[in-house]
């Protein structure tokens, strides 16, 4: 089956955890938004045009006749659908439990640089950012970074649920990248303390699927337009 | 099958979702941290006891032997095992979009008080709270708004999805109640372009076993601990 990923072309954002399990698994899919006439398409639909899903926002996917939104919900259905997910009924129920807690983690990573108001530039917030930075950095970061850690230790063969990679340990690669990107130093203080989620992170990234796309254009890069930003300011 | 529900006692929270769940269909459970005792075995369980899941946080939920955590989750969980969700594929995901869209409103609630340091109490984030109160007024409450009443506008039938009252109606209740209490001038501003969303809240209320478990002294009172919290300076 072909899939329709709908994202906004020129970043990762929301869009990247999806399109990393697709990539792994070699799935064929259109990203819709990098083709021609593809940003009319995917405004067609934000503005209603599919009777099957009104969606908030991008991401939002297409999968044969189904649609669905929510890049957690995205991801966790394609893990389950292209065999990168745990196969018991608990092991399902936990790894996507931890899908939405990656997702907890990207959304305060974000309000590092938009504490106040979505709608308006960091320029505007920068001193609620600075104080928002500071909690993340000192009490929220750490916390999420633990609990992942333990997943990992209790899990017991390096990934973070079940015995072998699956769609969460792709999500988690994809915030260790990130916070690497983001923050540097006040997640290089932390090195130390998850070992195992940085082996977690190399092994993904060498995934020959994954280094391939990693390697490609397709990849777009890190930047100051996305969920995770350099702003050496909200990282002394 | 007996559930298990695990939050914090004293308030609503994110437990509250789920608890409408389970008193709109009639399910047997525990309230567990409400019972005696109760809350040193929550602690247990997030100090990692339960080999099949170490929550990051309250809500969890024990289904027999399964464990799951995640308001989101366990609510279209319990939706679809106690007949409260729609029957179809496509329909059922669109709940799960729709639920999680949801938990981002409610997540954004929150931050009005607490947009710099969730660890940190409100006095300590006024002015920041001012300016993310402002930008939900504004901005974000009227595009959640509008974008739920799109929805039941879209699916004919008074409610979210579908053609009858699912566990997404349940969750659209509870945010209408929480801005009501939260609020009030705000929230009355819209309340003619949201006559189908509030229409929904009525009947959801009406419903026999929501309305008895309402009027009982299971449901916790709205108050300035909870997500939901009255604060006359964020609602001019």
């Amino acid at each position: 089956m072909g899939y329709e990923l709908y994202y906004w072309p020129g970043i990762q954002g929301r869009g990247e955890i999806p399109r990393l399990i697709l990539e792994d698994a070699g799935a064929t899919y259109r990203d819709v938004a990098r083709e021609p006439g593809g940003m009319k398409r995917m405004d067609r639909v934000l503005a209603g045009d599919e009777p099957a899903l009104l969606p908030f926002a991008p991401p939002f996917l297409r999968a044969g006749r189904l649609w669905l939104a929510q890049s957690a919900l995205i991801a966790s259905y394609l893990g389950e659908q292209l065999d990168l997910a745990p196969r018991t009924e608990q092991a399902r129920l936990a790894a996507r439990t931890l899908m939405l807690t990656l997702a907890d983690f990207i959304d305060e990573i974000h309000d590092t640089h938009h504490p106040v108001a979505v709608e308006k530039y960091y320029a505007e917030q920068k001193s609620a950012a600075a104080q928002r930075a500071t909690s993340f950095r000192e009490a929220r970061m750490p916390k999420f970074l633990r609990y992942l850690e333990r997943n990992i230790e209790r899990a017991g063969h390096g990934v973070l649920v079940g015995r072998t990679v699956t769609y969460v340990d792709l999500a988690a690669f994809q915030i260790v990248a990130g916070l690497r990107y983001a923050f540097p130093r006040a997640f290089g203080r932390r090195a130390k303390q998850v070992k195992q989620l940085l082996a977690l992170h190399d092994r993904v990234a060498r995934r020959p699927a994954l280094a391939a796309y990693l390697a490609s254009d397709r990849r777009e890069p890190f930047s100051e337009h996305d969920i995770w930003r350099r702003y050496p300011e909200l990282d002394p």
